[in-house]
């Protein structure tokens, strides 16, 4: 039995991201104010990090802070970038990880470049054959206690081709992490397909859905297709990351370009010209609601620890919430629920091929 | 040189769609009364339909029917509908193209129905290996002579898997159909990615950037990401049918999807309620305009005759649109331009492969 106020440790590379590292120290500190259960190690220029603190109300008792003497900026190339510099701030904030210092990682910087310090350092959980990115995204379902708007898609990214292997573990470890961020024991999952029956797909979907429909421990409800995306029809889309990339990069886009094809729309009437302008300060606000990027980041699944990549433009508040999701995460034992999970699912499948299954057919 | 007002053909399925064949009928009523260069041939009920035009104004001189003994329904599985009813009005209709009594075949009736009975009636242009489904969307960018904010994505669900073959073939017929249509004589052809970098995604991607590349027939302008469709950055995106169809049916749900978001994030406010009732003509108005359906339809490219699948609710006007859209490309002789830029992407990549290329390195 875990105790619910157990102290958990997140490692921050305060040097990653557009605004490092002043928001990220400002994100840090507010959060040693907000949450007594959560230490953070700031990972950076000791120096600069010092001087920001100084000038920032903070909690000194949950701080500390690690130096690490270099960076990657958000444009390098990631691997030269962490060759060149293995004192960089997200290298030595991955160890301190490693080492037991700390129980999870939050970074806004370089994405390739994170990913990268993270597979080499992180173990991967037994069974797991690809570490997924998962993305959260603002849909128009309400759900869970707090009446959240979010679902979570993956893979968004770290895979090309995917197997229905992948995709199966893929459908695990979304569901535990969904459950254990938003405390919904059974978020409903769903492949991303070109049709809603069982065999619509590609050969990999076709494959997962066969293998997940018969697994009851997640609430598997079969396929969704493009236009359940923005719905929020699933809690959890799976899919491989090559179109995860491109469904995540389209939901980024669209409620600026919505905006932007209402202003031609309704050119032509006064009245909807002064709508508009009542609208204005809803505009942003819906801007806002739609940048999923500011509502704890995208988890990397996959390894025993869990890392947070925050989007590179987060400001303070991103960063707060970023630590705390990972904070939460880490506490429900996401790893362990992960293994446990892929470990059921393969003894599930073991059983499901009874003597009658493996007769080869005359 | 072909003469701008020769006369064109369009063989219509009366009995395709929501609203056939009442809607169908108006549709191509209207049509006979805009466009004296066009004639069509109304494919159905013949009973049914001469009374339908009896009572809506039309130059009968520029209309024909054509009984078909049955029809397939919306949701009827398109292999046992036609294999059961082989005198249902598409497969006719389909014939009629077949046979040169018409140039283009417009159906707003069963997807899965019409492209199958034209696959098995029409001939493939020699080269083509797969026949895309493209579809037209709005975009924020608007450009050509009538300032369209129009772009063409294909595949959206013809194919499932594909190679880089299939995608350059698809980037020439797209390019040739955006020409046709648009009289935009060097539309920007993109291929879809998960970066805008030419070494981006899987590897037909990478291997048909790199033809694409070096083919100076189109106007190739690399790789775009998923924020770019909704921008319009491109005239012409290339990708695979799964992806495709993701993306399209994505699409579909957006405006839908936002104008609900909206309402969330603006409950709070009177002036923002103020606003978005004095906006409620102009949110239809905007629903009208991100309904890409209603814009002449999907084409389907690849064989010697175009067929241009309309909307399943396609209504009057609809139908009027999908009809004028398949006269001009048939009209631009859309059919033999695209076997004629398949030779000479054939014929460019032959002379690429010079001796130097072909020489295996030591």
């Amino acid at each position: 039995m875990r105790e619910p106020t157990k102290t958990v440790t997140v490692a921050v590379d305060a040097m990653g991201g557009d605004h490092a590292p002043d928001e990220i120290v400002r994100g840090v500190a507010q959060l040693s104010l907000d949450a007594s259960h959560i230490q953070t190690i700031l990972v950076g220029d000791a120096e600069r990090i010092g001087a920001l603190l100084q000038k920032t109300r903070h909690d000194p008792e949950r701080i500390a802070v690690h130096h690490a003497g270099s960076r990657v900026m958000m444009h390098e190339k990631p691997a030269e970038a962490l060759a060149a510099r293995p004192d960089c701030s997200i290298a030595v904030a991955a160890e301190l990880v490693r080492d037991g210092a700390a129980d999870a990682l939050v970074s806004a910087g370089n994405t390739g470049a994170s990913v990268l310090a993270c597979a080499r350092t992180f173990r991967r959980i037994p069974g797991v054959r690809r570490a997924p990115l998962a993305a959260v995204y603002p849909t128009e379902i309400r759900r869970g206690e707090k009446d959240d708007p979010f679902s979570l898609i993956l893979d968004v990214g770290a895979t090309l081709e995917v197997n229905a292997e992948d995709l199966v573990s893929f459908a695990l470890m979304g569901s535990a992490y969904a459950s254990a961020v938003s405390r919904n024991p059974r978020p409903k999952v769903a492949l991303l397909s070109n049709g809603a029956e069982a065999g619509k797909g590609p050969p990999e979907i076709v494959e997962a859905h066969r293998l997940l429909a018969s697994f009851t421990d997640i609430n598997f409800v079969g396929n969704v297709e493009g236009i359940d995306i923005p719905r929020g029809t699933a809690d959890v889309v799976v899919c491989g990351g090559f179109v995860g990339n491109v469904v995540l990069k389209m939901l980024e886009g669209v409620s600026e370009t919505v905006v932007r094809l209402a202003s031609y729309a309704y050119k032509e009437r006064i009245i909807w010209r002064a709508g508009l302008m009542m609208l204005s300060g809803g505009i942003n606000r819906l801007k806002e609601v739609t940048d999923w990027q500011q509502y704890g980041g995208a988890p990397v699944l996959g390894f025993d620890k869990l890392f947070i990549k925050a989007h590179g433009r987060s400001k303070a508040r991103a960063i707060t919430n970023a630590c705390k999701v990972a904070a939460k995460a880490s506490q429900s034992g996401l790893a362990t629920q992960i293994e446990t999970a892929l470990q059921r699912f393969e003894l599930a499948r073991a059983q499901s091929l009874t003597p009658a299954a493996i007769v080869k057919p005359a």
